[in-house]
């Protein structure tokens, strides 16, 4: 029997998501299921994957004799080469052999990688990088994940936890990042890095349209209030705005002097800005990358994937 | 005849450097002329070129049927795939396709990298970091150059000018850089950067052993003065030394979250500090790469080869 299926699996600190790609890199069905209560034993959660595996499959009935691998994407730090998930944060995980106590399960080759990886992946085999061989995408959630495709080859570093562009330095002695290290791009752009900028303003202008839109409690600042705020004129709220696009873009501008890409790609929450964010920020990247219109900038552009590029990159990986 | 040689020719604002490398990557005979005088046509600079390969090869009686192939490393954007120099600030060269110009003077395929990619190749192929598959380095001179090994594949990004490490951020609305952006790694840690930051610390204190061994005058401050008068004792050259080993030590942090690569090697004029730099430098950021103990660092090593790097590196591209 012809093994022209393949499976994703999106492992995320709320719900494991698996589906099922054609030999066209379509995603044919896809299943969730929650992946809490976090603290139980990782050999659990593997046995819940496995479960939602074989029920996905058996939603569009394939068997496993027609599925050719397994593909991972987990949060973290991996070592693909072993298929080791050396520590992931929200799980509180660390060393789990991930890909062999899924062969317990199900007996098939399968591949690990990094969730920034995956969803990369996902968008060049199906989504806005369709085709392309230099790609950065960055993913604007609670953190700020990365994936960068360079020469049409994923680029994870010599060994575990590398393309950590989050972890990158924006302004060193700058802002506290969750990694420990102060400066990070993503302690400056990263959804909750918006958030805390868009709070510290609403605090500050407690009358401002921004403030308002929160209930007039800062603590329910959320993303996508500082571009609302700012599309009904709200001035305050347009310095957060502004601000953050500077943010951004700097760091963009580093992804694109050292990759060169021909596209760069937004995932996550604030990418749902759209145009609003888009149009601002490529104004902003492309008169400041190295030795401006000599060389060549990138275009940068919302993924269209959504949550489906990490299964569909997993599975293809 | 077999053609068991390769030639390497390293493009200098100084200088021109030819060598010839053996099938073990040995550079068995070197020369060097100067490019100057700056701003004579470029076909005069490729000229020299090619004469002084063929005096190369006399030295040692190798005829050009006895070469593969010739490499150029060149300062400046570079469009590899089709060998032309797309921007050389010091010779203020645009657009210069000088592997077509030599094949027309030495009718050998000919290859053409950046000089930090060359420099990188080469104390993989014959130095510091021979055999490694994942190397970042970094030469600290003028300006701040880069090159990048990961998978044993060069990096070199998208298109013309990538991997310009140089000209990622230290510091958001830092100091102003020669490329024109703000707070790049290169204006903190290069060896002009050092310069700089010496030479204000001697204006500060004209009574510093730092400001005494440059005569009085801050204005001949060189590279290894702060180190010097660290060494005997200087307590402000101590904190300038100090400064720039956070500066130099952040950027690799970048560097190693990036791509997690065995070595990070240092070259260039800075780097001859050796162990009073590097002591200092891989405690600096052994504890602060992301996610510490649980991946791994990189030992911080001095470039052995020197100038030779730039023209074995260019011979094997």
């Amino acid at each position: 029997m012809e093994r022209k299926y393949r499976i994703g699996v999106d492992l995320g600190g709320t719900n494991i998501k698996t589906g099922i790609i054609d030999e066209h890199c379509t995603l044919i069905v896809k299943k969730s299921a929650k992946t809490y209560p976090i603290g139980r034993p990782w050999q659990e959660v593997v046995n819940d994957i496995a479960l939602l595996i074989l029920d996905t499959l058996a939603t569009i009935n394939i068997s496993l004799e027609q599925c050719e691998k397994i593909g991972i994407g987990s949060p973290g730090m991996v070592d693909h080469a072993n298929g080791v998930i050396v520590f992931a944060g929200n799980f509180d995980w660390n060393n789990v052999p991930i890909a062999e106590e899924l062969r317990k399960h199900i007996n098939l080759p399968s591949q690990l990688s990094n969730d920034g990886n995956c969803a990369v992946i996902g968008e060049v085999v199906a989504g806005a990088a369709k085709g392309s061989k230099d790609v950065v995408m960055l993913t604007l959630g609670t953190g700020l994940g990365s994936g960068v495709i360079s020469g049409g080859i994923l680029q994870e570093g010599g060994s575990s936890g590398g393309m950590e562009i989050g972890h990158s330095l924006l302004m060193m002695d700058g802002e506290y990042c969750t990694c420990g290290r102060r400066g990070c791009f993503e302690a400056y752009a990263s959804a909750n890095a918006l958030i805390r900028q868009a709070r510290y303003m609403a605090i500050q202008h407690p009358n401002s349209l921004l403030a308002s839109l929160c209930n007039g409690n800062p603590d329910e600042m959320r993303g996508e209030i500082p571009f609302s705020a700012a599309r009904k004129g709200d001035a305050y709220a347009q310095i957060v705005v502004n601000d953050y696009i500077r943010f951004l873009g700097e760091g963009i501008i580093n992804c694109i002097n050292i990759w060169r890409p021909e596209k760069v790609l937004l995932g996550g929450g604030v990418s749902h800005a759209g145009d609003q964010l888009l149009v601002p920020l490529n104004q902003y990247v492309s008169p400041r990358v190295f030795a401006g219109n000599r060389g060549c900038t990138a275009p940068i552009l919302q993924a269209v994937l959504g949550n489906d590029a990490g299964i569909i990159g997993a599975a293809v990986l």
